[in-house]
Parts: structure tokens; sequence; C-alpha cells
């Protein structure tokens, strides 16, 4: 893929990432490491917890999505972002096969810097039923290309 | 820890956490797996980046801070939330010792669920020098006490 940069970035863009199985294993893996809760540790424990089920920590769906977005977004300089708002509508399951859509919304050059920019982007991350497990809509620092280059 | 309900929540309460060391291995391979850019991987490459040296993924510094607030906020039936307002105004580097200090900002009964509320907690990371890596503001979901219990 080329990197992009500021110039190259227009509102309404879309960008596609390829698929991510997750399994039973994966889901518990990261979660001894990272949120040790029984619901994201244990399928018996996790019937009687508010999931009714195991189900992904928050925090997993969101680092595979990241790995999804840095495969599928080809930004100069890499995607660096500063924050933004984060909603999980449902968990991530054991099977579920997740890609992540992200839309381009508002794209913003540096007053005060002119080798960069920010867009403000979209990345929704969606299972095999197309139900969204994360949305996440972060402001991203972007390059501009070189004067003279 | 005792299991806390929401009629033990007010407004203003404070959970601190323990603290975690985080080295530049660990940023290393938590990066390899799910953020895979140049300035989480190799220090000579993360000089040349907005970075400036290595530093660890903005989803690193919310794994690790995860895990510090499943230890510093023992709500009953655990920590879930449904999202929230995201920050990192600085990276994590390596060497850094990060804690969180957890602050409940609104506690809100269901109007619908007479066994369940929410609140709105602020999950500051701060590093070392007390400088915050990472400010999240989730919506977490709090059992109440069974009534008759």
């Amino acid at each position: 893929m080329q990197p992009l940069y500021l110039e190259d970035l227009t509102v309404g863009q879309k960008f596609i990432s390829r698929t991510q199985k997750v399994d039973a294993e994966a889901i518990k893996t990261y979660a001894r490491e990272f949120d040790p809760q029984p619901f994201h540790l244990d399928g018996e424990a996790a019937k009687t917890s508010l999931f009714g089920g195991l189900a992904a920590s928050g925090w997993h769906t969101a680092s595979l999505t990241m790995r999804l977005i840095v495969d599928s977004v080809p930004l100069a300089g890499g995607v660096i972002g500063s924050g933004g708002e984060l909603s999980w509508p449902r968990p991530t399951r054991p099977g579920d096969t997740l890609r992540v859509v992200t839309d381009v919304l508002e794209v913003i050059p540096s007053r005060s810097r002119p080798d960069r920019g920010m867009i403000v982007m979209r990345s929704t991350t969606l299972n095999q039923n197309d139900e969204a497990v994360q949305v996440f809509t972060p402001k991203v620092v972007v390059q501009r290309r070189r004067v003279g280059a």
C-alpha cells in the first residue's frame, strides 16, 4: 500500500480491513494478562455474569481492532492517535470473526505546523453478523507531503 | 477487599492502584501482537518518529490500566464498562512505573432495573513523575444490593 499523506485524505474515504477470527483461547490468554475477571476467563463462571457467557475484554477487542487498523489504514508516519470516544455496543464472543471499517470524518490541516495535520476517523469493528462490537472515533496526527518534494 | 455495590459508592470516592513497572521488552511484546508499528517495536526506528524514542502503544497503556483497575476497584459483579472518552496525553516509555487513580464522578440508579445502576468514573493513569499517560472516563454498570438481603 502507498503511504497516505494529509493531502491524500478526504472526508468520506473508507478503509476496510482483513478479517480476524477470535477463539476462546485467545480471549482467555489476553484476559489472564490484562483483564482477569471471571467472565473473560471461564465460560461456566461467565454464565451467571451480566454477559451470560464467555466474552472478550473490551480492551482485547480494542487491541485486535488496532492490529486490523495497522494493516488497513496506510498513513505515512504510522497511525498515531491522541484518543477519542470509545464504545462497546456488545462484546466479542468466542468464534467471532472481526473486521474493521474506518471512515474519514474530518481532515484538518494544522495552523501552526506546516508539516502535519489531523484527521478524525471512525473505526467500527464488526462481527460476522455485521453487528458493531466497538466504535472508536479518534483524532489522528497525519503528515503532510514535504513542500517541494 | 469487600465487593462494593451501587449503594456503597459516592461522588468523590477515590481508588488508588498498586504500581506496575513497564520495560522495553513488554512494550515490544505487546506491539508485536497488536500494534506492530516501528515506534513501538524498535528504539532506533522510533527516534525519527513523532515519538522521538520507543513508546508503548496507547492500547498497551490501556490494557495495563485495566489490569490495575481490576485489582483496585472492587465492584460487585466486576468492572464492566460500555465505553467512554479516552485520551493519551503522553506515551508510556520504557522504564515507566504506572499507577491508576480512579475517581467516582457520578452515581446513577437505573430507572427501569431495580437490580443495578451506573457510575461514571475517571481512571487516570500516571507515571512516576505524576504525569498522566492516559485518562479514561467510562460508564460502568454496578449491581445494587438485593432487596431484603
